[in-house]
């Protein structure tokens, strides 16, 4: 198995390369892992300029060479290119898998959208340097073999789902990289962010007729919140059942993903 | 003139009753202003419970006392009672004025897609405490007497407008609050946020197809813009430039709005 990995928000650690590699040749050793050059290109906030962080994803996503395109970290910035990109894709881009998280929840909607199947959500290269290992470990067993200990537990008893961060999906919502999510559980995760911001995110989302269609939410880990002046009170699950109870929609439990070592892999549309 | 003040998000500081009333007198000692005891209560985040605010908010509105509804600061919260409370209010609500911004934008945003012609984007009364005496004077000064140096000075000469917080605004996209803009100036301005959220808070605007109808944005101050690492390197101008080009919106320009002393008033739907 060949893997693809760009940057489409910000700019990738050359220090991610080696100890994801060895993880990879622990693995199996037949999994090749190409890090584009321009993972490490700096432009501002971003891993390049628009137009390097486009082409170099569409060029792995279209090309014969790689079985999977792997986001290398978030950061910021893949809104500014993920609907031109996923209109410039060809139909070998269909077949591949699409694996990450946070900020590329923007392409990872988009491709979804277009009816790509192998958009997933889950661990990134990027992980390595402030998670450690295991869940760019557990990454890998699902690009290279499906493992299913890698799946987000509840998958396979439930409707399709897709999963988010919260933030990157409520900015999203309305735009052309929106998909429809009717009779999905949807998952949100949050990271970094006061109690009274999910609030507003929740509102926002849960408020969309497209997404009061959903066949459930579940609310993966909110950690760490950043101290609410003054205190919320009320905690994000507390939080997350209120909106979900106003609008109609139902309250599924928690799900095992979010910003950390444990965050597991949900394949965006399977059960 | 008889002004009636709520909290529909934070809680509102005793302090700023005696310089606000005294604002008033030393404008015209007919003007009566009367602050809620809503507005002085505490529940969390909040000035009270979505109950208490959702009521205060109504009984004002809705009673044959009051010419005009002042939002008394900003914070979080009004998302939270503002679609409910708009469907509470009747005949006698519709003849008055409403005005705030911040986190009030949701309130102003639903009474203007309602029909409400008195909706206004402006100086609160919390303002004093940080920001002196001068933007509540103004404030005043529109409510009592309408007066015309108290308006954005764009207005008179462009199509109808309105004003918000941008991530306020973003937040209340695709909900039952966002109002019909098409044909209107819409008018955006931020604070305390970094440059990465204000770009990303544009793209998920501008990518509207709502918002593509607008006749053109204004960019208010964005001030002060929280330090975003790496250096974005762009401004607020140039990413709402940016994002006015990739949309096909029209850029106006600036406004004379802003989470500061000169924030100047916006009435919704007027020229």
């Amino acid at each position: 198995m060949r893997i693809g990995v760009v940057a489409t928000g910000g700019t990738l650690d050359r220090a991610v390369v080696e100890p994801v590699r060895a993880a990879a040749a622990a693995l199996d050793p037949a999994i090749r892992i190409d890090f584009h050059e321009q993972c490490f290109k700096s432009h501002g906030h971003f891993a390049g300029s628009d137009g390097e962080r486009e082409d170099a994803f569409v060029a792995y996503a279209n090309d014969d060479v790689h079985d999977a395109v792997w986001f290398g970290r978030g950061g910021y910035g893949t809104c500014r290119i993920a609907e031109r990109a996923v209109a410039r894709l060809e139909a070998r881009a269909r077949g591949k898998l699409y694996l990450g998280y946070s900020d590329a929840g923007c392409l990872l909607a988009g491709l979804y959208k277009e009816g790509f199947e192998g958009a997933a959500h889950g661990p990134m290269p990027g992980d390595v340097l402030t998670k450690g290992i295991e869940p760019v470990a557990r990454a890998l067993r699902w690009l290279a073999r499906r493992d299913p200990a890698a799946l987000e537990p509840s998958l396979g008893r439930s409707p399709p789902a897709v999963a988010f961060n919260m933030v990157v999906f409520s900015q999203l919502l309305g735009t052309p990289l929106e998909p429809d999510l009717a009779g999905h559980v949807l998952m949100l995760e949050e990271v970094d962010e006061p109690m009274y911001r999910i609030d507003r995110t929740l509102f926002h989302i849960t408020s969309q007729a497209s997404i009061r269609g959903v066949a459930g939410i579940r609310l993966g880990r909110c950690d760490p919140i950043v101290p609410n002046r003054p205190d919320f009170r009320a905690g994000a699950e507390e939080v997350a059942r209120f909106w979900c109870d106003r609008a109609g929609i139902r309250w599924l439990g928690r799900a095992d993903i979010g910003h950390d070592s444990a965050n597991k892999v949900v394949p965006f549309g399977r059960r």
